[in-house]
């Protein structure tokens, strides 16, 4: 360990985190496999400044071990179901290892078709989308993923939850540059950042949720048991549904409101499918002829959005990521030691 | 014609609409084929409600037709790319019928291997994407569409145009119901919204648009002249521009960045292609022995979004729909009169 103390933070190299990270869900008792797969994960969005996803969610993976029907053996196996439609069973592990098995038949079926669908089913999931699309990105093609949460959602127009808070992300592979890539909630904000403002006492702004009553409220107490409101009224709302049937029943998996049923307050990462599905970028072009067009055509649309000083969405992940490899991964001190104490005694 | 005078609408029954729609577009010299899709589209519309791309996009085709590189007589024919990848070249007609003639590919692509694709490229785009979408859950399947139009929204955090208003409709079928479908624009109001508030001389709601030096304003002129805003902020600008990507680059076709220059100021509709993505929602639960349980836990949240007072996108729509179906559909009489007043004399 390379660590200078800096405000607080202790800083690892990407080897001393991910060590970190596997050495605790091993010593947990999950499997090597596992454990690589969702370290890398939790790592990805420690270096790249997305805390929320990141080194702060290991402590609560031992929660989501502990319920009755976490498999710490999960061994997941790709099924091609048709020609197009990859399915993987997590088989009540973490979602990011069937996720990652999938991968190799959804790019090379997006590659064959020009459009192919993974479908990973009943994971636990704790992991951010975008280092998956990301991923996908890295084989050249344009990746979309979603999935359902917990029902903590209200409709537009309504006044308990429904909808989970539902994430979607997208990438869009560039030649010799980072790929596009965004990663969003569909809820007005993070079930995280409501918590956050309890924990600091602080009123939220208006149009995050309704209380227990259905009601607007700014008390993150009251919002966080009431519900949450979506983004966008009734647009993101339609986006949250669409969601829920694209990456529950579409992949016959659970909905936000199975996920919570099924959590039966062990407060465990929710229990659910995801959906990916990859597009060869250069496919159509390519049969035309106008390939070369095409990615023009895309480079043009970003230049022009990032010379008006609107940033692309991926751009602040990939400034957190030059520090993180430049000067170590910064990790809260307090989260590091929580970490550490929590590691069960060796043997 | 039944015709009723009442509030100044002429009530016509879906045939005579038709009839009107058709005759007006083979009057102008559209041929037979593309009038009774483009007619098809327009007359749904205006049965359901939806003014705005119902029958007084009527007038307008005329100058669509007008666009020097506008197809009378363009007769659209599907190629299959790959298995699951439909293209039909719309070849500078309108687009609707070139998306009616590959629909029976998509729905067939989507039984088979679970997801299809159909582009739809070159077409003039002048109706809402819903009953497509529609359509497609006419068939059991889950139905996606979105297109670029011409770059009048700015990015959240800029200050110009460079994304469409890009619009994104998604279908779910329900057994002996209509189906669930939304379709909404990805900018913060419509066009003809913000041109009708500057019609009326009220001004805007904050959040709809910026002034030519890329401020926030209220005057629906400046920002006719300026440039619109997204919805949902950077999520709705990321959205939009996802769907500039896969409705434009990824299917060989333009941006509304060159949708626009494409028109160069004949007023035309917007030439452009259309995404469309069909899903069987049956496939994999039926892989899996589980389909009954999804449909279940899809109508579960339906009865859920509704029990608590929230409408399903689509229930407008079918209320209208059942109104026009026995009273007659109802066409505001000045809009009637100047459709029959652009009507150029037989023979």
């Amino acid at each position: 360990m390379t660590a200078r103390d800096d405000r607080d933070e202790i800083f690892l190299s990407w080897q001393e985190l991910f060590d970190l990270a596997r050495g605790f869900l091993t010593a947990h008792g999950l499997s090597r496999a596992q454990a690589d797969a969702l370290a890398g994960a939790l790592c990805k969005a420690e270096r790249d400044g997305c805390r929320s996803h990141g080194l702060q969610r290991l402590p609560g993976t031992v929660e989501t071990m502990a319920h009755p029907a976490f498999n710490r053996n999960a061994d997941p196996v790709p099924q091609a179901l048709t020609p197009a439609i990859t399915r993987v069973d997590a088989d009540y592990g973490f979602s990011i290892l069937a996720a990652e098995r999938g991968l190799p038949l959804l790019v090379a079926g997006a590659r064959r078709l020009g459009v192919a669908v993974l479908a990973v089913n009943n994971g636990f999931h704790s992991t951010a989308l975008w280092p998956l699309v990301e991923e996908i990105a890295g084989h050249g093609l344009a990746g979309l993923s979603m999935n359902p949460t917990h029902d903590w959602v209200a409709p537009a127009g309504g006044t308990a939850g429904a909808l989970g808070t539902n994430p979607i992300a997208f990438s869009w592979p560039r030649r010799g540059r980072p790929p596009y890539v965004f990663d969003f909630a569909t809820s007005a904000a993070a079930r995280a950042d409501i918590a956050l403002h309890r924990q600091e006492g602080r009123a939220l702004p208006p149009g995050w949720g309704l209380d227990g009553d259905g009601r607007p409220s700014t008390d993150p107490a009251a919002v966080l048991a009431g519900a949450m409101l979506p983004f966008g009224g009734h647009k993101g709302s339609a986006l949250a549904t669409m969601i829920e049937l694209l990456a529950g029943p579409f992949i016959a998996d659970r909905t936000s409101r199975q996920s919570a049923a099924f959590d039966g307050g062990a407060k465990a990462a929710p229990c659910h499918g995801e959906l990916v599905v990859a597009f060869d970028p250069a496919l159509v072009g390519t049969a035309l002829g106008a390939d070369d067009a095409s990615e023009a055509a895309a480079e043009d649309l970003f230049s022009r959005i990032e010379r008006q000083g609107a940033r692309l969405p991926g751009a602040r992940r990939h400034a957190a990521r030059a520090l993180s490899e430049s000067r170590g991964i910064g990790i809260p001190k307090p989260l590091y030691e929580r970490v550490l104490s929590m590691m069960p005694p060796a043997g």
